[in-house]
């Protein structure tokens, strides 16, 4: 259940309106990389995982909770920028005049002019957002990522946090305004902390590579397919050890199209670069299965009709004396790797 | 600034799992008629009247945050109705058989052949839900409506509610399971809540017809046109006073493709069922345009900087001590119509 | 069947090209207010209502079929609005620079100049509109609502003829096209025409509220949930009677949270606000359910084969004397709540 | 302007209704080879030839109109095929039962069954077609197909033609109802008629190969670049005269990689299988250049207002009395190639 | 299998950075009628023609591949016009001032001022291309038309290659820039070539018209509706023989509404124009259905496990020696209509 | 510049028809995290890190060009799980019955019955893959995430991995067939191969956290908002060091709402957790904007024209002689944090 304080978690502040930095900052409003986006993952993500990994839900929540309060920050500021604009609509009779506008009047002109920048400020939202990137394309819920299963789900947000990043890091280019940038600093700054709280968990949870319960077929894991030529980059992605355990190392396929000719397909590929075999990884994969199968099932009612809630939790939540407090033990649970 | 609680609004409970219905109920987590709609729609129109109607704008908060919470009882309730899918997706080893499932197997055999009907459960969300309709539509921000001006807004959410009120209903006649049956009625009833309170806020504003500020020519706004032949219905929609205030009447064009051709495209029509005429409208218009208009720039900084939050509202929070009271006098400030 | 004449229904005229205005204009043919949503919405609506009640038919299609023709008005506009730019494009051999033109020329450059702010009429279209809104997003049959209920779809239409009016009067003030202004000006006042012919003939089905056959429960339809704080703004849409009837009225929930845990998530709510019981409503719902459900049935061929039409209508068509008028009786069947 | 005949202009029956294939017919409502994409896709062409070729204009508007119609006989066939389940939907009090219908109910509830192959029959559009495909993708203006040239629009025409007609072969496999079968024949048909339309008003045109002014560079039109090895396939598309004018022919690049190194980048390419030259091709742009956009432009208005019809038809319009003929005589107006 | 060699199939340079114009070429990156929709759309079409017309599946894939070498050139087009925009962000202490661009600042500024008409080059990308249109709408996949059926694939075909044509005509005259037109004349021509390959793959098919198996119903093949008034244009697609077979010429129904009644919606209608019967129709069809299915089966193994590949085919790949040449022989097979 | 080998990568083998499976296969074909995406969007992330990052450019293209040809071997398994619809389509006079079908027939019956879950394959793509995901939604470039930064883009390119293995993870457990599994299993394998060169490649670029070049403000770089109640799970995330340097630690506001409103919206907020400063941080953004911004331009053309490629590459491309090797020396270049 949400509430709502009106207060934003940041004092956002504009130094007056700029409907076309406006236009841009949409991209973090219902862009790909925006906070509803990042909002919405982590809401998603965390129903999964309510019963089985409790602390991870709660971070899970706490981030999405302050995604949304990232959302009203970015929201609150795009509608500070277009200040203005409502007001002359509603001052209906006087209408502007884009003839006049084009010829650089200014003031109220020159408001209107730049937010053709996006038409949709004057003639669809009334100065408001919309739930859209900054070229208007509409968000849509292709841009969740949810796969129930934490050691993918972190992951995605891990680059889901570098993406927001990098986009508010571009944004800030393109004001002069500092209080605008006060905001936008406070936001970039939120994805940083985000990025290392997801780091944590992913560590928390042992083993978490690859992510999933499936080792890989070992003929596969360690290959190299050089495929675009004449140049041939060499560096730790396929030579040497590279990022894996110690005693393993890239093979390098230099010339893939023979390769898979005489390898029939690579059906007959030989395991190369590590030591695994078809075999060991048949009983890692099934020790895991069992593992992380039971670890979901456990947490699961045996029988019967479900809730999600229990109530009775008093009325000193926000005391603090009621609360719970669940600590992370999921290192102690699973032997690791 | 949003914040969480664990425990849902709505005390949401399943009797087992049917993921069949999961499905069905996706219409209302990213549909769009669904919670994430709703709650957007109410969320985005805020933004535009959080100075110049502080009341609306409490009301739109407090039920885009109830939309938030119920978002929360939907998609509780799909992740109940998949239990045990991602169970045995994690027990990947001990993997499961399309083809034996085909024969009528049982158990967890069938439990997967339902959820079939939603390949996503399966293979993409590990069982929970998705950011989409019932066939896997992804929610689109094309959905959200927010034009910046509560005579339009507020009729926006009254078909918004009717709509989602429609959909629960239909969606309660696939389901036996009382406990779920139970949750859809309170989401059902709430949308017949939440559109009495939109009809009241728009009662609130006078005059809110027609919507905005312009009044129509009076040329055009009170002809029907028969356009499809041959059949011709009558009624209060295209015979006598209709809607229209006492005194006025529809004028039917029962032939328009004569009319159209003898008037010059409509260009030579006279006013027709109204005593209103082309210089009695400029008039309301021109009031109403500069009452609006000042209405909102009133509520505006004059210069300078502007800041969307003031702090300093103490600790007493949630106790009510702290809270302050804004009153409805709209009525009052606008003449009446 | 439809047909088509070549002249418009209004005599749609334009001063010169305007590229800029044609953009901002392709909201009202491609966006989710614009004419094509109308048109669609009302058609796809017709359908279901086509036998169980005839004289909503004859009106949607009547207004859809006016729709189309608004359609037609818009995409003409826009079309005279770019004349040159296809003219300029076959010209192929002497093609156009945008170097020469960001330096100020004039005439053809001009015109190209101001038509890059929408590309697509320039490298897509050829001077012609496109079906998407201002920013280029394409038209999704998602803006189409249409529940095969009449008590939810012509709400959903008096929400969809309030954002189409609204964007014509924003769209007036953005053109000084005296012509132009008179073809907005028509087409915006047939959407406060609509909206009343939607208004009458909701009116005209009794009882329409709520929309659809269930009645809510009534411990949740008259409560108000304070879900966004500190502010508590109160009006008649949470105080008092606000829209219900005499006798009603809101119930205040100034802390939900502890409400919501005391009531075991709302489970043990008491009736408040109102007389109606959990069983004086169920009575309703049944009668309405049965009357509903027997008037649609009765409309319906019994068994067997079905057709749409009848033919032989003869060829006195357009002169009206083989026309057959419906005229609405709802009222008298339909018992008043 | 639009009108509108209440009677189909094919008498389309079902025997009975049948969801499962109403869910298919889908793709020819709102998918993106059916009806309302063709209807769309020749409206909007027709806007930017209505001056200039009002020959075509009046064809595009002809087949446009008659698509309109086919969607509406697409629409009643669905409703038809769906009779029945608005009907239980709004016997709301005795409702369905998912749990029952899985044991093999008979009747009503197998309807419903059936129904659920396509949820949003159910639950969104309560018995009516949805403005998507036949997997619930909603139509988008991205499937419309409008370049402002005849001799591209017309190509566009007969590829959409034919994905109309074989998609009509292909539903005709999936219906045993000789009444939805005999419709789909006329529908299907229709789409033949109208790529012979098309084909012919091409024709009509010339030159028209290449479409549009520009006859492309002689040293690439003719080669073939063979990419994909080791079978080379050889036909009159890489070998021979091919469709060229006599005397030319296709030139084969075996090994293109060698073949771009050594022309640097193609670059140094030489012209191939043609006699033309850069300077012959130029010649015959500048005079196609000069036809085209001098055609286009003394369709046009020299200077001033523009308005888009004429009116004073009169009365006689459906007599065809005061019906104006226009006969093609492009070929005479322009020299052919 | 692909691979890759770093050279452009064509070398595409840039005289200088040009913000704006890349915005514009990305109509041919991600659009409706870019490389990409080409490269997918044959890629896709290649799979189902494998094993039964292997020359054109050779001829799909050899123009599948040209087509995602296109799509590499013109993102590098892209990249190179937007040369310096990535830099400047890197440089973000730096950073820009949208206040000062708006004054006229040169260099650096001018570049990022161009660059704001696509903002998505600044904020998202970083001076890349996005997978989106010129008004940054995302490619989708309803681009692509693959209908199983070479007879319609091929049409399709015709139609993508003359928009992707006339798009590229379009944008040769918006850059002034001799290098850039050098590349897109090229990439224009190439669309010329393919199309001409289309046509003789099609001519090499036989029947190929109507697309498909079915012939059509022979009363409706031939008429003309004439549902446009009141001009009505005449020519040869609808009078006289058209592109019928000698002997057949267009049936125009002048009154379409009276002639829809008069048949009982059709269903009386004779056959018009020709001298085929439902019968001689059928006989053809029956003849087609059994000879295309035939072919399409001979060429699918007859029981048991399916691969795709063979492999052996050695090292001499690109030497040529070992390659494989399938001629077309399908005009021997079938017998010509 | 692309070419194609016509043997796949990975000797794809069906054991028989499976139309059910070849929907979910759909899922990695068109899908979110699937193939497409995949190539895609590392093709999009290479042009601009061509001249600047040459050695990373050659993995993103190396493993891009390996992505289309798992593309392909998707597309391969998914035709050929389809073998049958398309000869079935073409036998067209002898057409199939949904009727009987429905009652269990065998054979062609049956596997027209298992298609039909997913309708597209039957009257759409006549058994082809569609470019959309398992539920039919087609692809969209809003998949592709390419932000001109690589500390951004191969995290993003982690995340991608994850989700695509774990989808390959998920298909394994629906599909009996010993061949199809081989396929899967090789295909899921690979993801994991390119999840370590991603990971190898990032760590050769130092610093590279937080991605790109602002450091955040130390401020809010170290504290966790508790908004979540009233379960509190305390972790590595936000408790203790976590992921921080050493003598860094999580800062754990238990109110933020008090916290918030305390420190007026957190603008009075101290640096907790952390020994940095705003100016030791700002010096460090300094120091690598510097860096990163002259390692971008240094590899630039000063001036003048830029071209993509040089040739003259000789003949030898598959012999490896010609071959250059660049190695990584990113760590030597770049100063380590």
């Amino acid at each position: 259940m949400f509430h709502h304080v009106k207060e934003l978690q940041f004092d956002a502040r504009v130094s007056g309106p700029d409907p076309r930095f406006a236009r841009l900052l949409l991209e973090q409003f219902g862009g790909g990389n925006g906070e509803l986006k990042a909002a919405m993952q982590y809401f998603v993500q965390a129903f999964g995982c309510r019963r089985s990994y409790p602390d991870k839900y709660d971070m899970l929540m706490d981030i999405a909770t302050e995604e949304f309060s990232h959302l009203e920050i970015v929201g609150a500021t795009i509608t500070m920028l277009l200040e203005g604009v409502n007001g002359e609509l509603k001052n209906a009779v006087e209408r502007s005049s884009l003839g006049k506008v084009m010829d650089g009047a200014s003031g109220r002109d020159a408001l209107v002019h730049e937010a053709l920048t996006n038409p949709q400020f004057l003639v669809l939202s009334g100065g408001g957002p919309t739930v859209t990137d900054s070229v208007g394309t509409p968000w849509t819920g292709a841009f969740v990522n949810a796969n129930g299963d934490l050691t993918v789900d972190l992951r995605s947000n891990l680059g889901a946090e570098s993406r927001a990043k990098i986009v508010y890091e571009y944004l800030m280019q393109f004001t002069d305004d500092p209080l605008v940038r006060e905001s936008l600093g406070f936001l970039m700054t939120r994805e940083i902390a985000h990025f290392q709280m997801f780091t944590a968990a992913l560590e928390d949870i042992r083993p978490n590579f690859p992510p999933g319960i499936f080792q890989g077929d070992p003929r596969y894991t360690h290959t190299y397919f050089n495929l675009s030529k004449p140049e041939n980059a060499r560096g730790p992605w396929n030579e040497g050890q590279g990022p894996w355990p110690s005693g393993e190392n890239w093979a390098y396929i230099d010339d893939p199209i023979t390769h898979v000719d005489e390898t029939n397909g690579l059906r007959d590929e030989k395991v190369l670069g590590t030591a695994d075999t078809v075999s060991t990884v048949k009983k890692k994969e099934e020790m895991l299965s069992k593992m992380r199968s039971a670890e979901i099932k456990s947490a699961s009612p045996k029988v019967g009709p479900m809730s999600w809630s229990t109530y009775g939790f008093g009325g000193e939540l926000f005391s603090g004396e009621a609360e719970q407090t669940v600590r992370s033990s999921r290192k102690k649970k699973i032997p690791q790797d």
